[in-house]
């Protein structure tokens, strides 16, 4: 717990080393803070506009101790980072946000939905999966098909299968590796939105608009935000991430996925303990951005406000689509964010455009 | 001249380490482009979130050496970095915007007046001066008072003197230590005003709308943005804008002081060939900011849209006024900008502050 807000000066310690660390240290740079990376990548993103890195294993006891003797406080832009390093960096007396609670929860998808279903926000129906018995079961339970995922680990669609049936189960298992896994029913939604949502270390918090998100392959392609609506869809959506907050004693910024069914209802699909990539359209779309009010939120800073200045449509540059830069950079109204990544590899993030239009 | 636009990745050279590069840096970081400051100043704010710096004088031939090998570009934050630097930069094939002769033209207000004149940019009336003889007979040309200033050097307000009339000149001379000077008749204007203006290696411009001036003790207090005008005022101070860009054959962004006379004809003040303190409303004033602007003229890419979305008041935050942050970071509509300089000396610029409210 901070008593008081970092002063510009101090020095924000970062684990993990990509766009959302990259975009965080520009955030703080803008209020006076430094910022610290600590990544195993050595031409990481973010180390290029970080005041100092250290390159090194998330677990490497003496990169963790120089990390604790600079940062002034730590948080995460990788949800993989072993919790337990978390813990560690506490036991050395560095304040961390969000906590390893919340880390910990996110990152296993059985302890995810357990816990969400326990602080009233509503999920799919699952079970646990240890073994191909497991899913023969959770079938009759939960109607076929079934989305069998790993416990652990996976994003962007990775360690995910549909499993058809019972006959399905054994080939199921296998293909996402014989891992403890979680079998989800089926929703039947109409869309997903997302919410980005905030907490400080006072237990203040603030929301940003709705986004509405389009996947492709598993994977974001574009974000509509502000999503067209209801009030109540908009009250709903708020009410269940601040209960997600209050639940863990988070502290920054959490994405909150949701599924919008055909009766307006929401079920939440995941929660990302970080700044979030549906979140990107608050760079040009709003006075405070996800990743100030992340770096505000952890620095003990009072929350910015999180209304629309415009509409926006973010849409991901995916691997070459990197390389349309020239042309985007001179569209009107279109704001691109280059990460400025090395290996334009097939599918990876370089990149993002918000294009703008005004509020209706 | 770039025959094509930097792609992510290169670096944007940038000699000076204050705000106006750290602010650079940044917007630099946006695109994907890497930054490497040089600064004689071992702890300058602007290399906390460059990718690199060196700590050099800005005539040190070895550093420049090292500087020319990873710039791609080179560009200035501070105007008093000696043409000759950009010129030894030039011969080293390393692409220099703006242009020596820009940077040469600004250092001397004699010169840059002769310029200004010569294109056809309407400035005060005004003689050169290496001797109290001069003063004497330019009081008789341009009439008493009559504002002293140092041909070179000098900013907000320092190297500059009133001249009461002929038997203060003497001890005028004195005030600004007897160095090569310009004598300036006093303009009768009403109010100060600026223009923010940009031009790509391809002759492109785009000007920022007006921002209106107040300053205190010869320091820029405050903006206010977009300025109200007539049409005629905006048309005149673009078109005078336009002709010193085009007269230097220059590149990036530029500001351009202006005097309001009162039958609303325009006098230049002075040409500042860098971004501008008057021009930091833009920050959160426009889609694409003054820092952005520059980047993108010097590393060929388009310029970006320059109408306002916000109505903006800049304040400056001098000295001690910075222990005022965590109020400004929780004022409604207010953005706060830290520079993150270490020490509060009284009157340093230490921060900003953008006041928005709906554009009317």
């Amino acid at each position: 717990m901070l008593s008081s807000p970092l002063a510009p000066g101090s020095t924000i310690g970062i684990l993990g080393g990509g766009q959302l660390g990259r975009m965080l240290a520009l955030a703080a740079a803008r209020l006076g803070l430094d910022t610290l990376i600590l990544t195993p990548e050595p031409e990481a993103c973010a180390s290029r506009v970080a005041t100092r890195s250290i390159v090194a294993a998330y677990d490497d006891m003496e990169a963790l101790k120089a990390f604790s003797e600079i940062a002034d406080v730590a948080t995460f832009e990788f949800e993989n980072v072993p919790a337990r390093v978390m813990e560690l960096l506490q036991m050395v007396a560095v304040e961390v946000a969000p906590g390893p609670l919340a880390l910990a929860t996110a990152q296993d998808r059985v302890d995810e939905k357990t816990f969400l279903n326990r602080c009233g926000a509503p999920t799919v129906k699952f079970v646990a999966v240890d073994g191909v018995q497991d899913i023969v079961a959770g079938l009759e339970r939960l109607g076929a098909p079934a989305l069998l995922k790993t416990r652990r680990e996976g994003y962007d669609g990775k360690g995910q299968t549909w499993v058809a049936g019972p006959a399905d189960a054994a080939a199921a298992f296998e293909r996402i590796g014989g891992k403890p896994a979680i079998l989800e029913a089926r929703a039947a939604f109409v869309r997903e939105l997302s919410v980005i949502a905030a907490r400080g270390w006072d237990g203040d918090s603030a929301f940003f608009p709705l986004g509405e998100n389009h996947h492709e392959n598993g994977v974001l392609r574009r974000t509509l935000a502000p999503a067209e609506a209801s009030d109540r869809t908009i009250a709903d959506a708020k009410a269940i991430a601040a209960r997600i907050l209050d639940g863990l004693d988070y502290v920054g910024v959490m994405g909150v996925e949701l599924f919008e069914l055909e009766d307006g209802s929401l079920l939440v699909n995941e929660i990302a303990p970080r700044v979030h990539n549906s979140g990107h359209w608050t760079l040009d779309g709003c006075e405070v951005d996800q990743f100030e009010q992340h770096i505000r939120a952890v620095a003990g800073w009072p929350l910015g406000p999180t209304h629309a200045l415009a509409r926006v449509e973010m849409e991901n540059l995916l691997g070459a689509e990197i390389d349309a830069w020239p042309a985007l950079a001179g569209e009107a109204n279109a704001r691109l964010w280059h990460y400025g990544k090395g290996e334009a590899r097939p599918g990876r993030k370089m990149g993002h455009v918000n294009r703008l239009s005004p509020l209706t």
